[in-house]
């Protein structure tokens, strides 16, 4: 079981330089307001694909070794992965092929194949997705490409502290607070790794929906402890009901109390994204911001940055968002 | 007639650099793919009010003589100047007053008097809005902010182009084309003053709308020529029928010929915008993606730097955007 470390970390911020989006940090004088904290955005919504996982799956597909690389690359997602492994893969010229839920969006089958995968559905009553995706492995000699718990992959998202710290400095500011969406734990916990190797003292905070706190429990417990589940989360991104194994390692000494955010919390976070801050943000990708608005946390006087993981809403839902009325 | 020199840019974004937003210059692969060029974009959607308008604003009201600053500000405007003036003011403790048309959108007055501002409605088939702003001048000895025709305004819009420079320094690229919306042309205008300054060489290009390309006509014929005008355009921000005095002055020897683009690519724009870019953009804010988008000017193989100047678009036409399908 490989750990990732820091130097995995800047490894990862080279290979994949010359693909994803450098994006920026930006000052929400908005949030600060709100808040009475200094609050900084790291918009991951603007990253190819329109997420973060882009660069977990870039790091990872760029360290299949040559030999390895004409079998191409499976993964098993329904949402932000399926389409960050793909577009990554086609930057390689790779085949990809996505296993994918048969009940999935439209809308989010479509992009996956748009971006030049292979999708194949499965029944979510019926199937084994991971037997589905083993048996094509063996079959064409395909590399699987896990969504959080692989070095590789959380080194990627690493690389997103890498880059807060270095505008933290051009900016002059030290942050006391970092808030990231977690569901597997792979981008929360990626962050906090590079972010103390670069020197950042800032508290790392993973947020996730009530229902699927699995790395809250777990570092309340000091050992992986799954989630209630229960009615399913707006947060499409975020329902994973544990951390990773490889993540919890590096996460249980790494990362502050875990947050929790309610449907009705995220609803009000994507709406005050949209009117105000004029960014399309979906669920899981505005846990931050709304722990922050709905004051899961004390922010006053500090300065805070939060990680904006991603915009692949689906567009009624930011509508509905916008005329909600509890958040101006 | 005071006509601003680069030093005038330079002076400006030190006194606004306490209150605007450093926003950001990013790289969009997706407008890279549809293009052939590398496209980046400068977002003041992220600025604060949600459009560049807050810069000029802020610079002007900092150059008021400490001795007339009791005496307040006052403006004419139905949109993002009227916003921009009003939040200005608010961060220096002084009254502001805008003057707005009864019949402008309930949401527009509602946002300025959030902001602070005294707001002053008149008739627009039959009051002279210069009129009551004179009569309010001479009142109260309140100082009129222009929204482009004045030097203070234009340097202010121009640190837009000072920091297209520094970011373009650090990303290690130098930008061929630079587009910008135009209505009066003070942000076009400012920031092509700048980038000469600051010492790049790129064609700096004003993206009007097709009934309202002032600039355009005027650059062409050499003098100042109204516009024809015609149907009213979505971009309610960009309906100016002539660039401002002072404005032109600087513009004839430094803009490159004007670009034009209709309705309906503005609105694919809006919505190419939110479905993949991730971000609110209104009409005119859009102009010049939408002059890419549309093919109104030869990109491949070049690189370019478009201006996003606001996002303060109502949300029913963001949602009628992203509903139509004619860009992908």
């Amino acid at each position: 079981m490989a750990i990732p470390v820091f130097d995995d970390v800047v490894a990862a911020a080279e290979r994949i330089a010359p693909y994803a989006v450098r994006t920026p940090l930006v000052e929400s004088p908005a949030l600060g307001e709100r808040t009475g904290a200094r609050v900084f955005l790291k918009l991951e919504t603007l990253q190819r694909t329109g997420s973060f996982k882009f660069r977990g799956a870039t790091n990872r597909i760029a360290m299949i070794p040559q030999a390895a690389r004409a079998g191409g690359v499976v993964a098993f997602s329904s949402g932000n992965h399926a389409q960050g492994v793909a577009a990554a893969a086609a930057l390689f010229d790779m085949p990809a092929l996505i296993v994918m839920p048969a009940d999935a969006p439209a809308v989010k089958i479509a992009n996956t194949k748009a971006l030049g995968a292979e999708v194949v559905l499965y029944d979510r009553q019926k199937d084994d997705r991971e037997a589905i995706a083993a048996a094509i492995r063996a079959e064409r000699g395909a590399t699987l490409v896990k969504p959080f718990d692989d070095a590789g992959v959380m080194a990627g998202q690493g690389t997103i502290g890498l880059e807060i710290a270095e505008d933290a400095r051009r900016f002059g500011i030290t942050p006391d607070l970092v808030l990231a969406p977690c569901s597997g734990g792979g981008l929360v916990t990626g962050t906090a790794l590079a972010l103390k190797g670069a020197g950042v003292g800032a508290a790392v905070h993973s947020v996730e929906p009530e229902n699927f706190a699995g790395m809250k429990l777990s570092l309340a417990a000091g050992a992986r402890t799954v989630a209630a589940g229960g009615a399913l989360s707006i947060a499409d991104a975020l329902m994973s009901p544990f951390p990773g194994v490889i993540v919890f390692e590096t996460a249980k000494s790494l990362l502050a109390p875990g947050l929790t955010v309610s449907d009705a919390d995220m609803l009000d976070a994507v709406g005050f994204a949209a009117r105000t801050l004029k960014l399309v943000v979906e669920p899981g990708g505005a846990a931050g911001i709304a722990a922050l608005l709905a004051g899961r946390i004390a922010a006053e006087g500090k300065t805070v940055v939060v990680v904006v993981s991603g915009g692949n809403a689906d567009f009624a839902l930011v509508a509905e968002a916008v005329a909600r009325a509890s958040v101006i």
